[in-house]
């Protein structure tokens, strides 16, 4: 059954209304009608709806029985992901978005190579929520994960709201480390949080660690190989996946 | 220090001859001289060397010691992987050799909407192994994955030299198996190999699925999502690498 995400601001009472494009696509690419029904995701929950009314400018779907998620992972992982070079950072938010990832924040290290400019950050913002959204449906998400654009300073001002933070520290690799990763996983619980930042191309800067590891992150190492900063991500939330989903 | 993959033929007693393109690397981009280090790496060892020729053909580096190697994945894994759409296989090359692929196997799935040329195919395979062998270089590995061209039936032929194959197969996730494949590592130990089979875009068929279970191999889930064809190998490496290289 075709799904569709909406605001929460979509729903009333007992129904949804849905948009131009969502309705155009019902329309015009799935060759929908009345009585046709849908999954609506509303980040609150997932909805099997029938649909009420159809047209061109919108469709209005109504709910006929809410159904469990379990698409999710059992813990809520907020990637906190320094600018990449050229469009990377699309590749992460779509990966990423498949593999679970709660939330995106994306800012810029003393040495990503990109900037963005203050007056394009709400066109690049608006251009990952749509790779997002795609992928999100794409792998049956029931949650549409947030992106910001954030400083540094507004990363570190996260933490205490998270069960546990991690830095992916390519050093910790070339040291041997290899149990800060496992050893915080083990030690949260369904429903718990976790923050983990990844460095740019360059890396995080020494300075960017300290202030890190002060404010309660854990380097941690993730396996022997040096990864590119795009594939770190994918790391992280595989393992999450492995660890709660397939060991459980 | 910088790495240089070499083929085995390329030593001769305590000496290597490395080529034009490597050569020209160290001349010209590195600003190498005789008598400056490199790390070379002919598929059986890491060995520190000392140059003593270095000219625009060919450069000409003695063993000064054998490394040890430890940026490998404790046992081998075998990706047999579906020919995707597009370009997708080069990011698959290149990411998965990045976690730790041993070997890639390119096979036609009965659903695999790219086909190659059989005139095309060495060429196709040439600019793998080149994306491969920089992977390879940037990650640190002391293994060059190999790359091959299959056929569906030499796949199902392969089995019997693994230790274990898997399938990656998303019914087995809607199903709610979760057991698999974390199982499958559970009873694996260094120096084990593992196969996974990875189906294109419109997943295998299930004729192709009855095909390897016939043959012993066992379908996994690989979490509660659906993901894309070119995101499954990252997953599965990166849960190898969780597993044995992270959990000790």
């Amino acid at each position: 059954m075709q799904r569709y995400f909406v605001e929460q601001t979509a729903r009333s009472g007992e129904r949804f209304t849905l948009q131009k494009d969502d309705a155009h696509h019902m329309k015009n690419v799935m060759r929908m009608d009345v009585g046709d029904e849908i999954l609506v995701l509303d980040g609150t929950g997932l909805f099997r709806c029938a649909l009420e009314e159809l047209d061109k400018q919108q469709a209005i779907a109504r709910i006929v029985e809410s159904l469990p998620i379990d698409t999710e992972l059992p813990i809520r992982v907020t990637l906190a992901y320094a600018l990449p070079k050229g469009d990377k950072i699309e590749l992460v938010a779509q990966k990423a978005t498949e593999l679970g990832m709660n939330q995106l924040l994306v800012f810029e290290s003393a040495r990503s190579v990109s900037k963005w400019d203050a007056k394009k950050v709400p066109k690049k913002i608006e251009r990952l929520e749509k790779i997002i959204k795609e992928a999100a449906e794409q792998s049956y998400r029931a949650h549409l994960p947030q992106v910001d654009y954030v400083t540094y300073d507004e990363v570190l001002q996260e933490a205490p709201q998270y069960t546990a933070c991690l830095v992916a520290y390519e050093e910790s690799a070339k040291e041997g480390e290899a149990t800060a990763f496992a050893s915080t996983l083990a030690r949260l619980q369904a429903g718990d949080s976790l923050l983990v930042v990844i460095g740019p191309e360059g890396g995080l800067t020494e300075t960017e660690v300290t202030r890190l590891t002060d404010a309660g992150f854990l380097p941690a190492s993730l396996g022997r190989r040096i990864l590119r900063t795009e594939t770190a991500p994918l790391y992280v939330l595989s393992a999450v996946s492995y660890h709660f989903e397939l060991k459980g």
